[in-house]
């Protein structure tokens, strides 16, 4: 059994071109007009094709076959970053769909829902949609959103969302079969190892932190090199010890500085103020910990060095999500199945299934992005490995419907 | 033959009143309203005092001791940066002043000039008054000022300044026998070295530069360290290789990254473009030179090393300015015999002697600036060192003055 690779090329090109921008691209923000023609479009689809159809108080669109078991989830998300790519999200959401297509007919243990989460991107809050179905969403959250307050009292308005409802979209743990998700790598690691389907083990704990190096303003022509306090140079210093700590100490995984401010930022001042936005991540939590503590202390040597003062400001902090080890299992094994070549690895970047994991047996399916592009309207994967992904997401899906 | 400490403190003292700010400096913007009242009580104090008092065309406000002979000019200015210090430019004006007030009744072969230049620090143009009157105005530097051009006009307005004719406020080279100032180190050599008197040999050149280093912005998450083309990286590690060439091979010379841009500039994104302002300046034309290759070879070799393009913006050129050397011998004889340690020097900063050092003999004088501070209110120096400076001010001058 396998689903109908033309059938569903032709649903998401029809989609690709929601939001449509050049390059191959959508600009579909969370709760956009393009974002809510593409949901729209999603349910007009399902139930063209004779499938139920549902949307939450969280704003999440399902698609449904049902019966008279627990549920069994498949999803993922249609919004996008601005000027983004099509196959992020898209592609989870459009193979979910296609899951239940190829099941019509078939009488299964589980009610199967493929579903199109709110807001996974962060263009408002990040997310939503999974954390209100898992019941993880904070009020803290939806106070201090990473879009700000009014772009996510006007989207909500926009969907017809009233924010005091969001939470009961919740599920009960024990109504969930499982979740499955489907996902671009948005990385180069499988496309290198020349691998179809990666198995993801976890999505990476990440922590960010602004340090603030603290030296003397001081004229750019008469303060003597050795007389200088330069907070620039302190923070540069560290730039290159954070990268060199990582590469060597931490394989796997990530440290970036994003932006550094200078002030007072003119060419004939010393600067007196460096804020460097640092951030890091790690697959498990003893590697997370390990990595923070060798950052801040690269970060306090730095500061040492340049004879400047240092403050470090806490500002995110995400926890490493496992995966259901038996979830991983299945999606190798079927994959094998397929005679399709796997990789284990962790996912870089946040996805809904992060959210499912705490309620539910929860698991991710990537295939390779060509280049690792992604977050850009060049991001694409070959559609063979995409198909391929639907048809271990399929299989997968089979196997937990069973047990 | 000395100046009146006690009396030229209390001019010093009043008009440090004139724009005051809080922690002892001054606010004098040039052409606002505290810099054409501190310029009036300059004009008042002498015409108080029986001097001839005069204005140019450029807004120069002089005080004169008239004779048959040609005019030896005293000088600096009355202007600051915002929130600056009481000391820079308003010390050599003052000491100018009583300069005349000292040889009051004396008959000299040359016409003395106390002058207060028009906007040396550059909130206008820089220079102004002093590249006009040494017929070194140019119309683009009034087309394109550093402040603007609206606020170059409204200051004009303000001073009763015609723009067309700022040029002939130009001497005539032959009407001049010299220029001499007064001023603060502004930087802590002389105080290190534990020396009332710093000759000045030269105004340092200065070149900047905009490095454009161009990777790739990439997703934080998904990229690993080894695919990153991080813009903001290759900076980091120029800005040390420019410290570490600078402080090794070019003693004497300053290289500064007084700013760095980072696009897109957040947390979770590599930087694909980071923007660097470079400045670095040298007392003669072959170090700068040299320092130019030095610096733009290291720009190359960090792009090179992390894999991403560099654009070389030029963005200022100021050439060397050489004082006349026999000035710097009189200056350094008369110091000696007032009993005072000397130290031959470069500024590292710009002054108005420059402007008057392609027309006429130029020297300057320094004196020591505690913990080398500048362009700030706690800006000092020790109210003896000025003594000193206005004495050997007045030798100099006396030397000059006979041949």
């Amino acid at each position: 059994m396998r689903v109908d690779g033309n059938r569903m090329r032709e649903d998401f090109d029809a989609l690709a071109r929601i939001g449509a921008v050049e390059g191959g691209g959508v600009d579909r923000p969370s709760l956009g007009d393009a974002h809510l023609s593409a949901r729209r479009w999603f349910l007009d689809r399902a139930a063209a094709a004779g499938l139920e159809t549902r949307v939450d108080a969280a704003g999440n669109h399902s698609a449904l076959l049902p019966a008279e078991g627990p549920t069994l989830l498949l999803g993922s998300h249609l919004d996008s970053v601005p000027n983004g790519g099509r196959f992020d999200g898209a592609l989870g959401v459009v193979a979910a769909l296609h899951v239940l297509l190829t099941l019509q007919g078939a009488r299964l243990p589980v009610t199967l829902e493929a579903i199109d989460f709110t807001d996974e991107e962060g263009t408002l809050v990040g997310l939503l949609g999974s954390e209100a179905l898992a019941g993880a969403l904070t009020p803290e959250a939806l106070l201090a959103p990473r879009g700000g307050r009014d772009a996510l009292v006007a989207g909500l308005e926009r969907a017809g969302l009233r924010e005091g409802e969001l939470s009961s979209a919740r599920r009960a743990p024990e109504t969930l079969a499982g979740y499955l998700e489907l996902h671009v790598e948005q990385g180069p690691l499988l496309e290198r190892a020349g691998v179809e389907i990666g198995v993801v083990t976890a999505i990476v704990g990440a922590r960010s932190f602004a340090l603030v190096f603290r030296g003397s303003a001081a004229h750019a022509g008469t303060t003597p090199m050795d007389a200088r306090r330069d907070a620039g140079l302190a923070a540069a210093s560290f730039a290159l010890a954070a990268h060199e700590i990582v590469v060597r100490d931490f394989p796997g995984c990530v440290a970036t500085i994003g932006d550094v401010r200078l002030a007072p930022g003119a060419y004939n001042v010393v600067p007196g103020t460096a804020r460097v936005a640092l951030e890091f991540r790690s697959g498990d939590h003893v590697g997370l910990e390990r990595l923070e503590g060798a950052m801040l202390d690269a970060a306090r040597a730095a500061a040492g060095r340049g004879r400047v003062e240092l403050e470090i400001e806490p500002v995110g902090r995400w926890e490493p999500t496992a995966f259901d080890p038996s979830v991983c299992d299945t999606i190798e094994a079927v994959a094998a199945d397929l005679g399709l070549r796997t990789m284990r690895l962790p996912s870089g970047a946040g996805h809904d299934a992060q959210a499912l994991a705490g309620v539910t047996r929860a698991g991710m399916i990537f295939v390779p992005s060509i280049g690792g592009l992604s977050h850009a309207p060049g991001e694409s994967t070959a559609w063979e490995d995409c198909v391929n992904g639907a048809n271990v997401l399929l299989r997968t899906a089979l196997v937990l419907a069973r047990g």
